[in-house]
């Protein structure tokens, strides 16, 4: 392979997206050691995936400040190396987002002026293919991964525009509003014949309508929303207690997190399509529903980007013996969620590349709920992985 | 299969011993869920192995006291479950145990007698298999196996009887005082054909001597230590660290347990048997050892046998960020370790039946430090399980 | 004193009803050491507090089932004292509570039927005065506290009538459908010469109606809402913090709890009052706001009574540095409220004889939200109390 | 007051000491905020204490390397700080340690050398009283200071050295090997009419013969060990515990750190001295001690000065039931120490200024085990504050 590839990310002046570029230019510029990129394991050395060190980065993105500024803005990368990339020009080419879809009220609160930029389905459409031709030519690219990073986005109330591709395309015309950005994106994408991964939970690639799509245009997709903290720690435990037999009684889980993740959470819009993509994993696991598991997520700003995560597992044992289990996440979301972003660009352009397409189901160890897989168990999903490197 | 078979279990007056034998009888008089039995998952029901409800129970000690009070003393079993077994004269065969090899003083002070029975180890082999021959008739069983739940024993110091069964067997002939009574147990069980289950960290089935020795007569064996709570999480959160390519700088792991095991590994001598067998995982499983582990146990009589485990953990991500995550685990060690000495039982018989001898490594799972495999991931562990099974 | 005293309890069969008469049946018939009753430390010996052996408990439910049933239901008294007293006839006067005020729905769904006692306001207090009668004279009693135990209510909407005794009387001519049991029940009170503890945050003893009232008929009263778990440790930590000039940033606290008192708390319009009385603590003791503080409840089946709090505390030191502290509490509630029930009642008791009346503020330690006092500081609450009684 | 004041520090390249200079300088430079310093709140301002701005910091290390570099390498404060801090010159005036005493084989291995200054202590004392005098002209100073921040000394074996003054003195004459350098600074110091901070649990002013030379001189001192993370919180749990009635079963407290403090403390010499100091405060504050009380220091060198401390407490309750509380502290020690040092310099000053003299016991609150007061409750110490400041 060894050709230069892009990754065009949606929302790259974000904590993850910001968090990207700066990783990349990192290892690009200052020997940056690659931790926590799964692709640079010694068992993909023989893949011959994407060079890093010719790896461009860009982007969409509904805020419209400079990239350095909101790499700073979010505080998730040091200040030593902030101050190394600064001087040396770091440019990233950003794109402005086309307004579609369900506005995020809280983002508007914050000063972010979508209004200049309304535009039809089709509009934002012919957009996106333009900025993806763009971004080709001016870096030189042999080719160009898409990957979702915006907020998570409302669930779909009429679900009949998705149940089909053509359902959708007549959707398109009528510029129905219940066409959210997301679907968009990755419309556009398919159609380009660009690969599209979904690392939110927001319905994209994983609807009926752009699975059939993805197929007819031969295109390698995955998703949905990356899984960095919790829900991957709970898909290592879970699989423990399935092969233990013990017993799970009750599963609580609270999160706290103060970046722009946390305060779109505290909608109760956004937070249902979210707490929805991290409840389904245990009775998966254990194979039983019996058990009583709730999740909690709050914004609480003092943290920042460092997300804390605490659980409590309440199981049971030989005679009943009733125990439990505790947990402390002290993890960085975005210095997490990066470096996935990352190596799942680079594997669906792999498989892009082998031939392969439709839903990447041997990515699922990347993903909180992924799409036609119900198996959870981190351990099944990367066995998934192996066989398929191998 | 469906025959009759036994368990003999060295320390069957021990917390974990009177745990077994009182959660058997549950389930044969009461109708107890067999919560925690491996063996009882859908996985395993094929198998058609030994019935649990005309399961023996028996075996040796060094405290001669009723098993009915030792149960009571260990304040493991509920009452209601007591009051219930007592009044149906629970019963288990009990045989004195010959005193052979280092004595344990933290015991003896305890008010053990352990001089009436000073035997040569010649003896000992004799009366052993004696034993084993009583409580095979008695209780009219086809099968029998022994387990080793007695308390850790010390590193041995001189390692040459140990290295070849000649050597060994000629260190028995000279009554040499370096043999501990584990190797006593395993030896005479493997001459009478009965297979053994080292649940211990001490040296029996997995030196040289021995597992020549159990080839040669074709009995399946395995051991050590068996996996209950720290380490089992240990080795489900490493394999996640390591498929994530987040690096491991520190684990700091620290337990506090009341019970009799915590008093015994109090004592220097005995702490360094359990503390190397908990070592080894880590970097086994991450492929580098350049961390800092570190692992404490501490006796604290306030828990009884209601352990609990604390670890912290410090790895690095992305631009080298650093994380943690903190357990707090609160389990019961004689709860979690009793259905497990069951499974392996069971499976150890079901191999020996199959005519399989020598290590079982495909029990892997099961124990801290499994016999001849370096694999501590315990999901590459239950695929061996699900492989041989199958 | 040594004259005979007792308790009226709104709210006996609940979780700390049951758990206060159990409590008590222990101290007179098995000896029971009185653990966690504060007046009972050397401290408060020659105050000559009512004997607890000649101690009577009873009041009012709209549960109408047995008191055994109630109290083997909640499952906070261990079995084996349940068995005890069993046998023994343990009995209390149970009265039917008055059907008064907004409806707790949960409860109702959960089969409690209310509506066959639906009465006047001026009916209901009359009720309540004659129980209090009634309960003295079968009882032999000298004396009567009755402390509210109930359900925490909704915030009162319209204010107007709790701002003047006057306006409260005419709101009680009127059946003023905002008045709800609490008020009445500490109304009927106070007119019967009785103290009264209110140890939940519903609005009581606290309104400016009825302050005026225990002054007017020289009454104790104290309140509100018992301090037992997490705030309480709040009141303690929030000083260390102030004595070491550390500068909290942020305080996060969840609770899980799976009794009745969590299902109510469940309902937004409950949750509100309590969450009002747990938010004040913090910036009072610490003499500045510029923090963030979140308090969480979440209803919890799989532990019962048993609840769990977890605390974030961030703080920062010396040249801006951050530090943390988390705190996970696994308290009882009600075996932690029920021996402060009897305090206060053995101790307003104390202030009525003495001819202390209105507000007893030195009773502030046992209160979440002391009525008429801001300092929330755990020990200047004590040196309070200490002062009082020397 | 608002004379110029000098604080000299027995170790001051150590973690704390540098962490005291910088802060200072940066107070004095860069209008920091003065964080953690007790002295600073609003209850002190009428003291007149000395004056943060002219304030001088000095003294004595065994380790010879420029004060700059020791700085950088604890990595205790901010590079930002740091980089600030160089370009403006930062100095601090320090003297070469006087080798008596025992030696510390830790830091002997870590290349310190302390041969070259081998002298009796006569001679020791003859230097420190001479870089006394230096250090006050060289700044223009009107007082000075000394606190003790050296690693933790062994515990002194023949104790009849120190138990009278005359006893003491005649140990110095004959140049008597038990006498450690702690006491050899206390006598020079107080010799010299300078108050002086024991920092640490080393044996100096506390000692019988030190108290009497204090009270003879007429000047103020006080000790031992200051208390900033788990005894700190200790000794604010336990008065709530106390004061609740709740019964203390078992408090297991561990330890880890992996700074220079962490190192000396592995060695089970100095750790005694530690572990004892720290193991009072618990019986002394409940007032029974038929607890089960565990300290463990555990050296984890991950974590540099970011100590953390974790606890688990098992209490009693009503009726005997069982709670726990768990505390997980993420301290840093030089940065919550730093601002004490300078705290206990201005009121020992302040005190000495009064013409109060012997022990300050008003100090008790800042120490872990402070001199001549048992009650260890930290809210009865702020009182004994409160009172000696009004």
């Amino acid at each position: 392979m060894q050709e230069k590839m892009g990754i065009m990310i949606i929302g790259i002046n974000g904590a993850i997206g910001t968090t990207v570029s700066a990783g990349i230019e990192a290892i690009k510029k200052f020997d940056q050691e690659p931790i926590g990129l799964v692709t640079e394991l010694e068992e993909f050395k023989e893949l011959n995936l994407c060079d890093l060190n010719t790896l461009a980065v860009g982007g969409w993105d509904i805020i419209d400040r400079p990239h350095m500024e909101c790499l700073r803005h979010h505080g998730v990368v040091g200040e030593k190396l902030l101050d190394k990339l600064d001087t040396q020009k770091f440019n990233v080419d950003i794109y402005k987002a086309p307004k579609v879809g369900i506005t995020h009220h809280i983002l508007e609160t914050d000063g972010v002026n979508e209004t200049d930029n309304n535009v039809t389905i089709k509009q934002a459409i012919r957009q996106i293919t333009n900025d993806i031709e763009d971004f080709k030519k001016k870096n030189l690219l042999d080719d160009i991964v898409v990957v979702n990073l915006s907020s998570t986005e409302p669930i779909i109330k009429d679900t009949s525009i998705i149940e089909s591709l053509d359902a959708f395309e007549k959707a398109i015309e009528e510029n129905n509003p219940n066409i959210q950005a997301g679907l968009v994106y990755a419309y556009a994408a398919i159609k380009a014949k660009v690969p599209f991964v979904n690392f939110t939970p927001s319905a994209t690639v994983g609807t009926p309508a752009l699975k059939d799509l993805a197929i007819k245009e031969k295109v390698a997709v995955c998703g949905n929303d990356g899984k960095t903290g919790q829900t991957l720690y709970k898909t290592v435990i879970a699989p423990m207690l399935k092969w233990r037999h013990l017993k799970l009684i009750g599963w609580y889980s609270t999160n706290i997190l103060g970046n722009n993740d946390g305060r779109v959470l505290e909608d109760p819009l956004h937070k249902e399509t979210k707490i929805r993509s991290k409840s389904k994993v245990l009775s998966d696991i254990l194979g039983y529903d019996d058990f009583y598991h709730r999740v909690e997520i709050n914004y609480y700003p003092p943290r920042g980007d460092a997300k804390e995560a605490w659980d409590n597992i309440d199981f049971e044992g030989w005679l009943g013996a009733r125990m439990q289990m505790k947990i402390d996440w002290v993890g960085e979301d975005s210095i997490l969620a990066a470096p996935l972003v990352v190596d799942l660009a680079r594997l669906i352009n792999y498989s892009q590349k082998k031939g392969d397409y439709g839903i990447a189901k041997y990515l699922s160890s990347f993903f909180k709920d992924p799409i036609d897989n119900n198996d959870h168990n981190f351990f099944n999903q990367i066995q998934l992985l192996i066989n398929y490197i191998k």
